[in-house]
Formats: structure tokens, C-alpha cells, sequence
């Protein structure tokens, strides 16, 4: 395992403290994903079983689509001013401290506090850091300490953990999955998880107006520069029409991404006031989408990246695909 | 595991007839998938590996969206009265032996048949049978039979095994995904599979004309029985205007499946002879298609089935809905 140099613990030690103490605070980042929320309850699931006494805190709580999961309805969301007194803050999958949100960062009195991470960027702000940045989820890395120091695996804390692991790796299919990943997966299973259950749940509930969004979405789906570009527009009437909330367009560009003569896809979008928000995703770095978007004034990653570009959205629309076609490389 | 009664032998047998023969002819179904072609290939690089002589035929070949696994291109498709000698054929992922095809069903003169599947419905039609209905992959079992006899296991068996179990599983997530196949996950890793590279080439990779395909079907996508149906017909004005290729479809059921309120999804094609193909997904063994698709004179899994029904295709789209909707239960 590659550490991050801000590591300055193990899991030995880590699980140590754990032991040692009774009263445990829990947070994630803000916008919580499977990772975030799956590691966190999961965790908490696992101390209790020790008759420990744990709060899982989060500024947003459980989105709908994670509010299947084991002991979601159990998440605190502190209110301004609130404190949660605690012998140690474990702050998990959160790479910045900011972005456990002011609520909770403020909220929280403790002597010690751990961060475990496998975000690479994570600065090391706790008092014991454990940063692995080849570890494909936090997830992966909260089983490796319940393992180690023999901590008890509820069914639950499996369930929490499969989500987790099966979340950041896009169902063990992300680069940074490994034998271990499936060897842990395996262990989950045997710890009670009904994979197709909860695979189902994480994977194949979306509500059927995403269904039509994405019928609407091909509908309008333009193909340019010799098919290397694809993009769709998601207006503002379609919007209310279909009643679409955050989260519904989540991963549908990959359906333009993953088309094998594209470089660059493109999700535009109408925002209320009238501009359009385009995320670009590109499958090389030839094709630098961070650049593209600098231009409109916004910024990201050289394979994704976004920004936002005046209407009325047919301008938005062309402009953007001639910066694309601009910037592609020479065939 | 629970075999099924035509089981008549073992794995252990099934090994011992492969390493006392030379020269092998392996089939698998035709309109073949990545379970089909993962199996028979995966199996003849281990032969292989031992010094035999191996063939791998099909009646359609690799479809275009399979063409990177390796070994692919070596696949014969056999001509009208073209034959093959062999000690021994194996016929892999094959319900029924009619599903080889006429031209390979005939094509093979080998004194012995093994019959190797995972569907419940295989009435045993080898010399020896070995049906085991728990495994979510034909290429789970012959992974058991490579590590059980002993045989070679090179990358491209790896890979091979791992593209036949994933798409099976959809991607290590369907009811019959266990313990052991997330270990056999495990070792096919070790093995040498690169996860994120073959993932991408399976699931991340497709022609611009799948995406105008999933455009169609969703135009023509039809929700009933108080949304825990849907359904689309793919005709045969679509797929030739579009030029679908076999495999182009592969998993655009999922959609379907995916939506929160439906237990049922229906893909239907209307076939050159006017008939129309009708391929079942369920969500719950309440539900279960392969009874429906029995009434058509069809079969396969309680939760995944596939009939013909004859056309023209309005009346058999109208005749299938009606066979779902008797057979959901009630809510």
C-alpha cells in the first residue's frame, strides 16, 4: 500500500484508540455519496457492537437514494450553534476539512480526532491521519480496520461497507480495484449482504421520469466533428415538465462518453436565469476540457470539467461545440 | 451447489476426460454473448496451455461488440456441410442443443458430447452432463474445472473468465453473484486481469449506432400494469435503417429493469420471418418469466427467460403484456 505522506498512524494504532475510548462522533463530507455514508454508518455499527456509544453527524443528512441504507434515518444533522461532545471525531472520506461543512466542523468537541481518507489531496488535518490513496474506497479501508483489530461485522456494517466499496469503484470496475477489493467483497457477502438486493437498490431504482429524461436527452442528442463530439441539451422546459430533481442526471453523459468514436462529451444544461451549464468529459488527455472551459471562465480536470456560458441556449450550444472542435487534436 | 437431476457426472470426471483426450471442438450458442464466448474460448487457451488441439466454432461468430477478447478472431463459424473431428465436443452455456445451430449441431463427428451450463433448463442432451443451475456464469464453472483438474490458467484464460462471469453478473451484482464469485473475482485478478480495462471494453465502449438504437427503443418504450411493466419493440425497419448488429442490444433491458416501480421488463424484436423474439426480465421470483415465456413455448430462468411468439409483431407485443399481466401478482 502506497501512503500518503500526511499518514502518520496505522490501522493498528487507529484501532487502538478505538478500543480504548467509549464516546465516538462520526462525520463525512457534505452531498454525502455510498462512500461517505456507507463507511461512516458502517463503522458505527461495528463500534456499538462493542457497546460503545456513537453519533454519525453529517451537514445534508441521507439523500433519497441512499435512504435505504442501514441506520440512515439515524444521522444527526447538526443545526447552527449545536455541539456534540465526544472522546474522538473520526472525520472519513472527506478530503478537506471544509468539506465536512461549517455545521459540522464546528459542531464537534473532541481531544483527538482521525482522519481516514483515500483521497490523495487530503492534507492530513486530523490529529491521526490515515491517508491510502490506492485504496479504491474509504470503505475498503474502514473493513481493513474492523479486520485487523478484530472488531465484531455486524450485518449491517457488510451491508454499509458493500455500498460503500461497490459505489466508489462503479461496481468493482474503477482502475484502482483490486484483488483485495473482490477478496473484501466476498468476506461482505459472507457477512450477510444480498447482493442483488442492495446492488439493486444502489444500481437499478431510479425513478421512471429519469428514464424519460433520457429519452428526451437522446432525442436532442447532437453528433459533430466527425463524430469525436457528442452532446445533449437539457432545457428548461423538459426540466419542469418532468419534474426533475438534483441527482436525476447523475452519470448520463456516460451514455455519450461511452461511445467509442467520441473524445469529448458534452452535458449542457438551462439554468433558470437563462445561461447554460456544460460539463465536458473527455476520454484523452489531447482533448483537455479544462481548457475548453477556462475560456468560458470556469475550470475542473483535464477529462472532466465544467462552466457556465450565456444563453439564449442554441448560442451556448454552438459556441461550445466550436471551442470543442477547436481544441480537438489534428486526426 | 444444487445440480440439476441430468447431471451425470462430475467435475472431477469432466477433467479427467480432457486431459486423457487430444483434440477438442468447443461450441457455444449462437447469437452468442460474453458468458458463451468467455466459456469456450477461456477453456480452449487452457487446453491449449496443456498441448491440445483445440477448436472453438459458433454459428454466428463474435459479435463486433465482443471482437476484443482474445482469441476471438479464431472462432469458426462452420459452413453448410462443413465438419470437425474431435475426441471430444464441448458444449458450453447451452440450454439446448438446438441452440448450437444447425450448421454446428451437425458439423461435429466426436464420439463423445459434455454438456457444461448453468440453465436450469438443460434437459442433459451430452454423454455427460454437468448442469449446475447456482452458478451465475458458465464461466464460474469452468473456472471450478480449470482449478479443480489443475490446468494451466494464462491471462487470456483470466480475462476470458473474468469478461464471462462479469457480464453474466452484470458486473458482479445479479441474485446468483455469491461468495465464491467474487473470490473467483478475486483470483482471475491475480491471474492478470486488468478490472477498469476490460470493464471499459465491456460496458463503456459501444457504437454510435447503439446509442441511436437506445434513442429508438425509447420512443417506443411502453409502460403498463400500473407501471410495474415496461416494454419496447425493436422493428425490423429500425434495425436495418440503423444497421444492428447482434450484440447491440445486449443489457439495454437494464433500463427498463431499472425503473423503481417496474418488476417486469419486456425487450421484444421482430425477426426476418415476421416473428418476434421476446427476451424477460424480472425483478422477483413472484414474477416469475420463465413460466410466461414457457406458455410461448419458451424457457430459461425464473428471472430472466426468452420465447418467439408469432407476429405480426403489434399482436404478439399485445399477446406478451397479456401473459405478463396475468402472471404478476397481485398487488
Amino acid at each position: 500500500m502506497a501512503m500518503s505522506p500526511e499518514t502518520n498512524t496505522t490501522l493498528e494504532e487507529i484501532a487502538a484508540l478505538l478500543k480504548a475510548n467509549q464516546r465516538f462522533v462520526i462525520a463525512s463530507h457534505y452531498r454525502p455519496d455510498g462512500d461517505a455514508l456507507g463507511s461512516a454508518l458502517g463503522l458505527a455499527f461495528s463500534l456499538k457492537a462493542m457497546g460503545k456509544d456513537v453519533t454519525v453527524i453529517n451537514r445534508d443528512g441521507a439523500p433519497v437514494s441512499l435512504a435505504f441504507l442501514p441506520g440512515a434515518s439515524t444521522i444527526e444533522v447538526p443545526k447552527d450553534g449545536q455541539s456534540f461532545e465526544a472522546d474522538v471525531f473520526i472525520a472519513l472520506d472527506t478530503a478537506e476539512r471544509d468539506r465536512l461543512g461549517d455545521t459540522v466542523a464546528s459542531a464537534v468537541n473532541a481531544p483527538v480526532t482521525v482522519n481516514i481518507d483515500h483521497h490523495i489531496s487530503n492534507p492530513g488535518y486530523g490529529d491521526l491521519n490515515y491517508i491510502d490513496s490506492t485504496a479504491p474506497a474509504t470503505g475498503q479501508i474502514i473493513f481493513q480496520l474492523i479486520d485487523l483489530g478484530n472488531f465484531p461485522l455486524p450485518k449491517e456494517t457488510c451491508d454499509l461497507l458493500f455500498a460503500a466499496i461497490s459505489t466508489d469503484t462503479g461496481s468493482f470496475q474503477y482502475r484502482s480495484t483490486t484483488a483485495e477489493t473482490y477478496r473484501i467483497g466476498a468476506a461482505l457477502i459472507e457477512g450477510g449482504v444480498e447482493v442483488a438486493d442492495i446492488s439493486t437498490k444502489l444500481y437499478d431504482s431510479f425513478p421512471l421520469r429519469r428514464v424519460e429524461l433520457m429519452r428526451e436527452l437522446l432525442a436532442e442528442m447532437k453528433i459533430s466533428s466527425d463524430a469525436r463530439v457528442a452532446s445533449w441539451m437539457l432545457t428548461r422546459e423538459t426540466r419542469l415538465r418532468l419534474g426533475i430533481k438534483p441527482g436525476d442526471t447523475e452519470g448520463l453523459v456516460d451514455i455519450l462518453r461511452g461511445i467509442d468514436s467520441v473524445m469529448v462529451a458534452a452535458h449542457l444544461e438551462e439554468q433558470p436565469g437563462g445561461s447554460v451549464r456544460v460539463s465536458l468529459r473527455s476520454k484523452s488527455r489531447d482533448a483537455d476540457v479544462c481548457k475548453i472551459c477556462q475560456t468560458f471562465g470556469g475550470g475542473g480536470h483535464q477529462l472532466a470539467a465544467g462552466a457556465s456560458v450565456p444563453g439564449p441556449r442554441e448560442v451556448a450550444h454552438e459556441r461550445v461545440l466550436d471551442a470543442i472542435a477547436a481544441a480537438l487534436p489534428t486526426k
